[in-house]
């Protein structure tokens, strides 16, 4: 006997999201703003008003959010939002949620529309716990990697826009590395193996909980690689991007960080130290 | 009946180099500006210019080695240089040990001293290939991953300031993420599960084969995160980090590139095109 249940948005990720849900059990309508193929076993509705009491949305904004709901009466139903945004508008949604009766959960989804029900798909959730336990059953359905994080329903995006940071970051280094090799004729295939095995055994294990522990507790010593070789380093680094023409500024940034730090007396500490420089330049 | 070797340079790295050197049967000698522990079986010079014909220079700087080699003879010795720089300094290297009539390796050790002499330590050399190829059973004791990438001396250290350019790139995603997870109190520890999983898992994995040819065969089809999509997330990585006071400059750089090649009319396409946009800027 499991809750019915509405997906409001038949793009890539509703239709992975209906999909599951009806494939477990659920029985499940949805809507679309425009006409759609609908999974197997779920029944595109005529309007969003018309809704089972619980529903998921995941729409492309939530401006669009707002457009969609502004008739439905949301009195007494549980909306959990899987739409992508910022903490703010989460924060925000939650809120008017409240005004109009409802329950509400924030989700982020980190994972692709094919990853949708497999294990290794993970899904951030925000709000009262209670709601969301008693929704967890029917959102385990799209991945195995469903947790609560927090209360404030802004902190699953905040995850989720922190981690896509570093994919952002990780991307524009990989793309300076392979237009740097580029210059002496090395073409990204040639280069592929080094940057693999880099990326593998260097980058991977960067976020170890030995390094989170030193960040919390403030305790950088380090016998491997401190901040006085970084800073000489980052110095290589530059200027050889400079001979290459290619833009250096955000390489700068963090050289002057390292620099700083030196100047402050941290050279033989290591680089975990930099967040706190990093934090200073958010004051 | 190794070949006697001289190591000039006693540091944290020229030790280990030297240890390795000794420890496999190389009757080793070595070099160092002040008096230093040295390893076993080494025995250290009172001149540089007493070195035997095979010299290992892991120095500070290229300019500390134009320095402590100015006195010694170089004719018909052979120069293997692990001193850290950029390709240019490496080129002007070679272009003077030339000149002084000494055959000329020029090398980058991915490694730190810790891990010299180990499978895993990766070490990348350019110059003649044959002269590597003579000195490489000699080399190879320094780490399983000895390799020779090119002719141009220059290749090793652009290799290593191109996989340097990654480590930066990624720390400081990795800063900013604990950062932007910071403004609703999470500490790194918290936040240390889920960032280990995506460098693991998405990060890892980003400097794929699939995604190498791609960019050489400007192949950028794809059926997953294409580059409308992360144009619009980068947006909201963009928007919550100005809510949190963090530096945005190096994010708004790839935002404006993503956004230029949704203008361009690649929205549809894989991220790897944004290389090409990287190269412009080379122009
Ligand atoms: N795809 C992914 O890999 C992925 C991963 C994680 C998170 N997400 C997030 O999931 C959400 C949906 O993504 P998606 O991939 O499903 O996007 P999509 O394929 O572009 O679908 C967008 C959905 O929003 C609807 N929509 C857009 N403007 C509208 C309007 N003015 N009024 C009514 N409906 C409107 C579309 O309706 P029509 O069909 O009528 O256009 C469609 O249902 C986004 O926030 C996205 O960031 C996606
Ligand atoms: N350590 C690593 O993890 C690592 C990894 C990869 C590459 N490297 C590279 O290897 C090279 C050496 O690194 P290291 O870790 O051994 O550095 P280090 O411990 O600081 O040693 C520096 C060496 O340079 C000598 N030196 C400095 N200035 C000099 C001068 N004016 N005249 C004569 N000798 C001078 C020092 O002699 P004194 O003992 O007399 O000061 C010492 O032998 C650097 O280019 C570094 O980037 C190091």
């Amino acid at each position: 006997m499991n809750t019915p249940v509405t997906v409001i948005g038949l793009g890539l990720m509703g239709k992975a999201l209906a999909a599951a849900l009806a494939h477990n059990g659920y029985p499940t309508t949805a809507w679309n703003r425009s006409d759609t193929a609908v999974p197997e076993a779920v029944t595109q509705l005529a309007s969003a008003a018309e809704s089972s009491p619980t529903m998921i949305v995941c729409l492309s904004t939530y401006e669009v959010m707002y457009e969609v709901l502004s008739t439905a009466d949301l009195h007494g139903r549980t909306v959990i939002n899987l739409t992508s945004g910022t903490p703010a508008e989460a924060r925000k949604a939650a809120a008017w949620a409240a005004e109009r009766g409802a329950a509400y959960l924030d989700g982020a989804i980190m994972a692709v529309p094919q990853m949708i029900g497999l294990p290794q798909a993970q899904l951030f959730y925000g709000g009262p716990k209670d709601l969301f336990e008693s929704c967890a059953p029917m959102l385990r359905v799209f991945g195995g990697g469903t947790v609560h994080l927090a209360e404030d329903p802004g902190v699953p995006l905040l995850y989720d826009l922190a981690l896509l940071a570093i994919l952002y970051a990780a991307g524009q280094g990989l793309a300076h590395a392979q237009a740097l090799v580029s210059t002496a004729g090395v073409s990204a295939t040639e280069f592929q193996p080094y940057a693999n095995a880099w990326l593998t055994h260097v980058i991977g294990p960067m976020a170890s909980l030995e390094n989170a522990r030193a960040i919390d507790e403030g305790e950088h010593a380090t016998d491997v690689s401190n901040i006085n070789t970084n800073a000489l380093a980052i110095g290589h680094v530059v200027r050889a991007s400079r001979d290459a023409a290619l833009p250096v500024d955000w390489l700068v940034a963090q050289q002057a960080q390292l620099e700083q730090a030196v100047a402050d007396g941290y050279g033989s500490e290591s680089a975990t130290r930099l967040l706190d420089y990093l934090r200073k330049e958010m004051r």
